[in-house]
C-alpha cells in the first residue's frame, strides 16, 4: 500500500496525489451517506497518466473509484471500502474548439457542465443537457451516470449526446473511440456501453459531444393546474401543439412549493392562484420566424377553456425566467431544509404519471399514515422525483424507508417504468435492482462486468455487487 | 442434424419449419454475395418458440442466423457455413396499440417498417425511421443493424428510437427489457447493446419504439448546386435557419443522376439546370403555426444570392414530393443497372464531407484511373454512400476493389469518421474493421461476444471472426 502511494506520488507530483487531510474533501458523497477513507486521491492531467494510475492500482490489487463533480445521489463516486484510490479528472477540464460546421466538440472528462455551456455561448451553439448540479457536475460523471435532466424530453440523455469517447480500460490500456459522427456501426456500440456504466467498466477521459444551434428565441411560462390528471392532459396537448419547440415540461406540487417558500425566504411565488400542480413550460427555437409566443398563448387559452389551467404567467425578462426556473430547481433544497427526507427517482410511461402518483400515494399512506408526498421533476418524460417527508410532527420514517422504496419501485416496474431513472444505481440501489429486475438481466450485467473488468477493481460495489473470488 | 431438423419440425409445424427448396429463398443475401445452404428456416410465432429454437440449436451445436427482411448489404443475415438454421421472425409481425399519451408502441420484431408507418397514420403519430428498403425491412433487422436512413439527422438512429427490447439470448433464455421509458438507468444500457449487434448476441423478439406527433405540414425542395463545397455551406445555413424542422437533407450528384435517368426511363428531372450536386431538402413541423414555406424560401433566396444554389423547385403536391424523393432513392438502382459497382458506406464529420469527397476522388483516381465516382446519401449527418462504377468502357475494377475500399476506409478513419456508417459490418466488413480499428477496440468487442455467447453459435462470422475453440 505504501509502495503504491509512493509510486502514485512520484508519478503525479504534489498537485496530482492527495492523501491524509487533503483527501478528506473527496471522501464522502453529496448526501453524506457513503464513503470510506481512500488511500489517496489521484489527479492526473493526461490520458496516459490516467492509464498509468489504473495500471499501478491493478498491479497492487487496489480499487479505483472514478469521481467527477461528486454530485451524484447514489453513492457511486466514493469508496465502499477503505484504502481505494479515488481518481479525479478535475485537472483534465479542457474544452476544445467547437466544430460548428459538424456540430460537435471534444472535451476532457473533467470539464464542468456549466463551463461548457459558457464556452459555447459566443459560438451560437448549445450543448443541451441541463440539470440542477450543472455548476459542479463534470462531463465524465455525467457520461458515467448517463445523466438526463430537464431538457431530455427534447434532446435525450447523455447517451444520445455522446458521439465518441476515449476510455481508460480496467487494465490501463486506452480505447480511442473519439469519432465525431452520429452514424458509426462498425460493430458493437461501445460508446453507448460506457454511458451509464458508472465507471465500473473503465474511466471516460475525453468525449466528442453533439452540439445544436443556439435558440434565437425562447418563451417560458409558469402555470398553476388543479390536479396531476389535468397536468398530463395539458402536457399531451403541448406535446402536439408546441411540437419540436417544447424544450422543458417540468412539474412540482403545492406541498413542495410550500416547503421551498417556507425555507428559502428569498423565493417569491408570482401567481395569485394556488393549485395541486405547477408546470414550468419552455419553448425554444433556433429560427426567428416561429411565432413561439403565439403558439404558447394559444395552448394556454385552450388549457383555460378546458379548465386544465387555473392561472399562469409568461416570463417577461431573463431575470423572471431565472426566477421561474429557480422555483422548480429549489424543490430538493426546500425539502432538505424541512428535515428527514426520502428521495426516489422514478420513471413511468409519461401518459401514466398521474396514475403512478395516485397509486404511489395510496401505497405510501398504507405503509406510513400521514407521510408527506412531494413529487416533482420532468413531466415530459415521465420522470418524477417522488420524494417524501415524514408525517407532520415526526422526525423520521419509523424505519419504513426500505419498504416504501421497494413498494414504489415495484409499482414503477409493473407500469413498464424504472426505479432508477436518471440517478443510476451507484451503491444505493443495487438491492432494489436485484429485487426488481430479472435474474436474467442482472446476470447479463454481471457478465459484462466480468468480461471487461475481470479483476473487479474498477469502482467495485457499484452497479453490481460482484467481486472476483480471491 | 437430422434429429435437430425433426425436433424443429415437430416444434414449429409445417409452416414454421422450411427445408430443401422451401428454404432456398432465404439462402442468399440481397446483393447475392453470401449465403450457404441452411439446414432449414425456422419461423416461430412466439417468443417462447424462438427460445426453444435457440435452445435446440445450441444443444445440437448448430449455428442460428437471425434474418429480418434480408435487405442488408453486408451479408449479416445469411449463413457463412452450410448447415445452420436461419431464424426468421416474419410470422411475429404484430403491431400493438400505440400509446399516444406516452409516445410509444410495442411491436414484434418481424413487423415490416412500412406496415408500422401505415398503422400509425390514422393515429396522428409517426415512427420517424425512413430508408429505401422500408417496404421489406423488418424491425428486428433494423434494430440488429442499428439502421439510420434519411431522417437520422433529426430523429437519430434506431438506437435512439428504441426504448425497450425483449431478446432471446444465446442460451435460449429470454431477457424482458420491454420498458417504455426514455430514462432508465438501472445499470448498464443493455437495450443499446443489442442495437447494432447484428444478431450475434441474441435475437430481438419485441421492442418498444418511440413515437412522435405526425407533422401537420411539410415542404420539400429539390435544388441544384454548383459543387460539394457549396452544398455544405448551404447545408450549414439550413441547419441554423430551418433548425428543428429540418427533417431531410439528402444529396446526390450529377453522374448518379445521369445513370438513373439513363436506366430508369420513367424518371424525369424537373429542373432546367444541371450542376455537380443536387439536394433534397425537407422541412416538417407538427405545428400548423410555423411558416415553413417562408423559412425555406428565405433560405433558398440567401443561397441564390450567395451563388450556392443554381436552381430549385418546391414540391407543389404529394405526387411531386414523391417524385423528388424517388430521384434520390433510385440512385442505387440507376448505378446497379449500369453494371459492376463498388458500394461504400462512409461517414465523416458533416462539415468535412466535401473534403472527403475530393480527397477520396483523388485516391480512387490514383488507384484506378477513370473510375467513376457517385457519392450520394445523407449530407445532413455526413454519411455518404461513396459508390463507384468502373471507368467508362471497362466492365470491372481490375481487381482493385479491396485496395480502393481500404483507402477510403483509412481516409474516413483519419477524418474521425466511419467506414461502416449505417449498413453494419456483417460478413463483408470484418476485414476492414480489423484493419482500421485498434486492437483494443476489436478485443473489447470480442470480449462482449465471448461473454454473451460463449458457445459462439449466434450468427457466427458476423461482426467478429471469433469462434470458440472446439
Amino acid at each position: 500500500m505504501f509502495e503504491l502511494a509512493q509510486s502514485l506520488a512520484d508519478l503525479l507530483g504534489p498537485k496530482g496525489w492527495l492523501s491524509g487531510d487533503e483527501a478528506q474533501p473527496y471522501r464522502r458523497d453529496w448526501l453524506n451517506r457513503y464513503g470510506e477513507m481512500p488511500l489517496g486521491v489521484a489527479r492526473p492531467t493526461t490520458t496516459s497518466e490516467v492509464g498509468a494510475v489504473v495500471s499501478l492500482c491493478r498491479q497492487a490489487g487496489v480499487a479505483v473509484i472514478p469521481q467527477g463533480g461528486n454530485t451524484g445521489l447514489c453513492g457511486g463516486a466514493v469508496a465502499g471500502k477503505a484504502g481505494g484510490v479515488i481518481l479525479s479528472l478535475a485537472r483534465m477540464a479542457a474544452i476544445g474548439q467547437p466544430d460548428a460546421a459538424s456540430g460537435s466538440v471534444v472535451v476532457e472528462a473533467g470539464a464542468i457542465l456549466a463551463a461548457l455551456h459558457e464556452a459555447l455561448l459566443p459560438r451560437g451553439l448549445i450543448f443541451p443537457l441541463h440539470l440542477g448540479a450543472e455548476g459542479s457536475a463534470r462531463i465524465g460523471g455525467l457520461i458515467g451516470t448517463n445523466a438526463g435532466g430537464s431538457h431530455a424530453l427534447r434532446y435525450g440523455l447523455m447517451q444520445d449526446l455522446v458521439l465518441g469517447v476515449e476510455v481508460v480500460l480496467p487494465d490501463g490500456s486506452v480505447w480511442d473511440g473519439l469519432r465525431a459522427v452520429q452514424k458509426d456501426n462498425a460493430g458493437y456500440q461501445l460508446r453507448k456501453l460506457f454511458c451509464g456504466a458508472e465507471g465500473t467498466l473503465g474511466v471516460v477521459t475525453r468525449a466528442v459531444l453533439k452540439l445544436f444551434p443556439a435558440p434565437r428565441q425562447r418563451v417560458t411560462a409558469l402555470l398553476c393546474l388543479p390536479a396531476w390528471e389535468a397536468a398530463l392532459r395539458f402536457g399531451g396537448h403541448l406535446r402536439s401543439e408546441a411540437a419540436e419547440f417544447l424544450s422543458g415540461l417540468e412539474c412540482f406540487c403545492d406541498s413542495g412549493l410550500s416547503l421551498s417558500l417556507k425555507h428559502l425566504r428569498e423565493l417569491t411565488f408570482p401567481l395569485e392562484t394556488r393549485g395541486e400542480v405547477y408546470l414550468l413550460v419552455e419553448l425554444a427555437s433556433a429560427s426567428a420566424r416561429v411565432p413561439l409566443e403565439e403558439i404558447l398563448t394559444a395552448a394556454l387559452q385552450w388549457g383555460m377553456e378546458q379548465e386544465l389551467v387555473l392561472d399562469g404567467a409568461l416570463a417577461m425578462s431573463e431575470a423572471q425566467r431565472g426566477h421561474f426556473w429557480r422555483l422548480r430547481e429549489e424543490q430538493p433544497e426546500g425539502q432538505r431544509l424541512e428535515g428527514a427526507q426520502l428521495k426516489h427517482d422514478i420513471a413511468v410511461p409519461p401518459g401514466r404519471l398521474s396514475e403512478f402518483i395516485a397509486d404511489g400515494a395510496a401505497l405510501c399512506e398504507s405503509l406510513l399514515p400521514g407521510v408527506r408526498i412531494n413529487p416533482f421533476g420532468h413531466l415530459g418524460d415521465g420522470n418524477t422525483h417522488y420524494n417524501l417527508s415524514p408525517p407532520e410532527g415526526a422526525v423520521d420514517f419509523s424505519g419504513r424507508e426500505a419498504e416504501i422504496g421497494q413498494a414504489l419501485a415495484a409499482l414503477a416496474t409493473r407500469m413498464g417504468g424504472s426505479f432508477a431513472a436518471e440517478h443510476g444505481l451507484g451503491r444505493a440501489k443495487i438491492g432494489l435492482a436485484d429485487k426488481n429486475r430479472s435474474t436474467v438481466e442482472r446476470e447479463l450485467m454481471a457478465r459484462l462486468k466480468r468480461a471487461l473488468d475481470p479483476s473487479g477493481l474498477m469502482n467495485p460495489g457499484v452497479v453490481i455487487a460482484w467481486e472476483p473470488k480471491e
